[in-house]
């Protein structure tokens, strides 16, 4: 039996001493935690990017993972901070839809409210929840406590309000969601588009020139569209940034046509 | 009993790598080490910035952690290693103050020079102590070693001059020691300070209109005093930069005024 | 006995979900590999770099070390990936030459194409081969199984051009081939050139004023020619950046001239 996996996503940035902080509080409740960084590069209380982030990367864990998400703008409000067992992955995160993808379409999630104070450090910051609630409450479950004992079950939470993409006959109109490093634009619509007849793309008022099936089987710079790797319509410029190069960001609109 | 916990605060980044050279050295003298990277995004060279990253996030971890600081403009000259005990941590450290803001109170610190050669890389480079001595020694330490063979105690280390807040009978000087990732400011002084009647905070000429205790407790966009997680003067802009608005940095004057 | 030790460097960057991917999809095959981040700091496909980068740390790991490369300009077009064992580290990488400085001068390295489906992820993207290849593959490796069900023995690959100094009599020609996180630049010409009586060193048509043994012998600010951690000539500012001093990078002529 391995020590308990205990991964940490922030927007914390790793200048700054919090995600420090939050290490070291978690680990003196838990010294054997194995800690996992996802990631602190996650853009300052960007909620969106943070629910695609982990709807991408959470359910390939093994069943059990603990999954600390401390990107809070609410910090110090009255937000709940959640325990959620969702897809078999569990969770510790504000209750600010950052988790919203990541709803299991059949199996509603397991919700409960972090309330016992028993669990908390014993003086709690008003603006550093991460290290005084977040990573204490994950060093106890990573030490066996069982969730029953953190507070009540929630019926109700915060949903994250997601594009949803517009599908007709011979058309469908979606948004970029994501923008990854390589400046990869990564939309809402569903990869299988690039399979229809004759399938057309474009972004905003550029068109995209043509469909590949990998960025190798494009030519250095130039614009295509391709299925990316969680299964959704990508436009790229093989070795380098089509988020450059088209000035389009999240939000920038995606049209797919098609023949009928 | 859980494998030895080591961590990791550099000035590198990780790009360059010193870094994954230095967990590599540590490791093959103890590979069972579990290695926790605090940062490697210290800004180059700045022990300040080290200084006050370490006494807020050293405190909180399990005692007996080993804590590998490698923030060294020094590398290379006649500045020691040295080897300390402090408030149940043991840190390794180039004698340049880096840990001064740890210093205990009332125990004193146990701090040893690290000379004793046996414990490094048989080859020791100029320019990368690093890798040479302080990952090795670290290793050593996590087998067991016993700080004594490591070289003779020291009664005199090097101790960063640190900004003191001059406070008066309706007012208190000080400046700003930190700015962090999400560009709040955070001052010398202490955070009771929000209490007093009638209390006023101004950085550089720039007047900070309210005090909040939490950051939701702004409006997005506003100017706010408030008390940061470490327990001093904060001055921040919810959801935005103070930094940027104020254009202010390490060094600003800080001044709060309040009814007697 | 440890758990195995499995690194993981690539290019990814943490802000995109990409590196935690590969973490869950490889932790789900071996919960209990102790993954160590060399770096995800690489600069984007480039793969120069990342040879560089691993010739200087690999070495220095506990032998049997399993190093999951992934800087992969090529992924998705027929390029191989490589399970290899080299001087008694063992690395996972895609066949693009990324460890071509590691090969080792005596013992050939043992290569093998990774072709058996049945350690890759069920379902293979065709851009993500980090996740979907390498990542199963290096939990099944750390779980135990043996590279010889990998696929077959290679006996070619691809092998990086490596720029080579031209020596002769009283002057030797070298390049720039990494610069660091400092700015310092490093040169592909052996260190003990310094050595030479009456050394003197020019970049591009900068000449280097004086040559020290460790950045601390240098006045802060003063140009100067060292020996790097890894042994080759370096063009360093004490406490400044030489790249930013040179407007040199990587490629920029390095030319030292000795007394007979």
């Amino acid at each position: 039996m391995s020590d308990p996996l205990v991964t940490l996503t922030t927007d914390f940035g790793t200048r700054s001493p919090y995600v420090a902080a939050m290490k070291g509080s978690l680990l003196s409740v838990c010294p054997h935690a194995r800690l996992v960084d996802l990631s602190h590069e996650i853009p300052p209380q960007d909620v969106r990017h943070a629910a695609f982030f982990l709807a991408e990367a959470v359910p390939l864990f093994p069943a059990g993972t603990l999954h600390v998400v401390v990107v809070d703008p609410g910090v110090g409000s009255a937000r709940e901070v959640l325990y959620i067992e969702v897809g078999g992955q569990r969770l510790l995160v504000p209750d600010n839809g950052c988790w919203s993808l990541l709803e299991a379409h059949i199996h509603r999630p397991l919700v409960r409210r972090v309330h016992d104070r028993r669990f908390w450090r014993h003086t709690v910051s008003a603006t550093f929840h991460g290290r005084d609630i977040f990573a204490p409450v994950a060093g106890h479950l990573a030490n066996g406590t069982p969730p029953e004992v953190l507070g009540p079950v929630a019926a109700e939470w915060v949903r994250l309000p997601w594009p949803e993409p517009q599908l007709a006959a011979t058309e469908a109109r979606g948004e970029v969601v994501f923008v990854d490093t390589f400046g990869n634009l990564i939309s809402n619509l569903p990869g299988k588009l690039l399979e229809k007849t004759g399938a057309s793309f474009r972004v905003e008022s550029a068109d995209v020139p043509r469909t590949v099936r990998t960025y190798a089987g494009a030519t250095p710079g130039e614009l295509v569209a391709l299925v990316s790797s969680g299964g959704l319509v990508e436009v790229a410029v093989a070795q380098g940034s089509a988020a450059a190069r088209l000035g389009a960001g999240v939000g920038a609109s995606v049209l797919v046509r098609w023949q009928a």
